[in-house]
């Protein structure tokens, strides 16, 4: 992307405060420090965005349970067809011979997404669960 | 605190983020750039330095990125089979004709997979990238 | 690729069936005929070497299902937990209320990839199953 | 069959795979090349014939390349953003260095899924590919 447009301005920040950041913008493999600070400035949009339930999101949840529990994973696969057509996937890996990793892509309302993570997270028997929200891409720039 | 001493630097970001950046301050009440991206940096730095060790863990890494940026699927592509071990699987969703959803399952030691995170979110023409870390649900009663 | 090895050799076919492969391999894209006959090449390789148990392959097996008949989900993870080495990881589609679209990657010696799939097709509820042999692709040339 | 019509042609195959087309038509019986290559041929032809039509249907296609091979992953890529309403999601597994197995879950009509997988199969590295067809569930009974 050669003649890619760019707005420059200048900003201030406490030395120790660059420092730091400097550091962690060479440990994390960045080219420089407008690139690091555009990554976070987008995380943050993402976030700030969920805010407002009717916005369209995309996003992961991330479950590990036994499937052993009983009723456990009829209870999980029944909340996921009743909302089958925000769920895009679930790719299941068989950690041991008890333990699940789920990962559920998902893309819709975040009001509604962030519902359907809040049932599954709470079923009894679910070790550990995690929405995980980012963007559909269509209105962040990179 | 008025003899504060600041360190001043010129950056440069897309025009759209730049407006985006600016709206969200406003909407969360910063005075100015500055501190609202100096309130970033210190959040970012307090997740970078929290401990990742030996232990092994899963998780997934969740990139929003457009397929059509230059080398940047070739070079996401290059950085997943460099750590073929440690992903799992990868699951790509087509957004749209532009964006993509990739989501990685990813298991092994929790430095390794934070350090393979970094390299892949950091990569330029990633939109959002989020490392999303659970248990292997060995040591965790349900 | 530029300089890419080939051997040249000159075979016969009748006429008919030299039209027809022509035309089929216009309406599949191909830009020449030796390349549609390589790509038939390796597939027919890839379903011999599938007869010699020991030999490591890559597969998928896919089911579709109704997630209500009892015990069926159980029973499928629990075949699936056994053989947590084999299988590489499940995406599961949510096709609609009732109906599961549930693909597995596999990788294992070809005689035990083909007991689990014979496994989970043969489970009483699953409605259509199919296992699908591919190669690790370390030893098919391109 | 003595006097029967052939029409000649010369071709060309990679070294390796040459080897192990005759390896492979020496184990099967087969007399000589060409009477192997003509099998091939008229099995793919019955394949490719199969009534696909208008129905919806479910499948995967699956889908071993070298992901080093130039241009080979964005045209992949490209396809299938293209045909993003038809593919459900892809699950990529980094089989080695080099390897790739992609398999793609669709949903859409025969007839479209089936020039999507001869678009994708046909593309120049791709190693070995296949279409695997299955139902959607709702008109077959279990």
């Amino acid at each position: 992307m050669k003649n890619e447009l760019v707005s420059r301005f200048s900003m201030s920040l406490p030395p120790a405060l660059l420092k730091q950041l400097d550091e962690m913008s060479g440990d994390k493999g960045y080219d420089n420090r407008s690139q690091a600070i555009a990554d976070m400035i987008r995380d943050r949009l993402v976030e700030h965005r969920q805010k407002f339930g009717s916005e369209e999101i995309c996003g992961t949840i991330t479950l590990v349970y036994d499937h052993h529990k009983p009723h456990l994973q009829a209870t999980l696969t029944d909340i996921q067809h009743d909302y089958h057509d925000v769920i895009l996937s679930t790719v299941h890996v068989h950690l041991d011979h008890h333990n699940c990793l789920e990962v559920l892509l998902v893309r819709g309302k975040a009001a509604l997404v962030r519902k359907i993570a809040d049932e599954l997270i709470s079923a009894k028997g679910v070790k550990h669960g995690k929405l995980t929200v980012t963007t559909t891409g269509k209105d962040l720039p990179s």
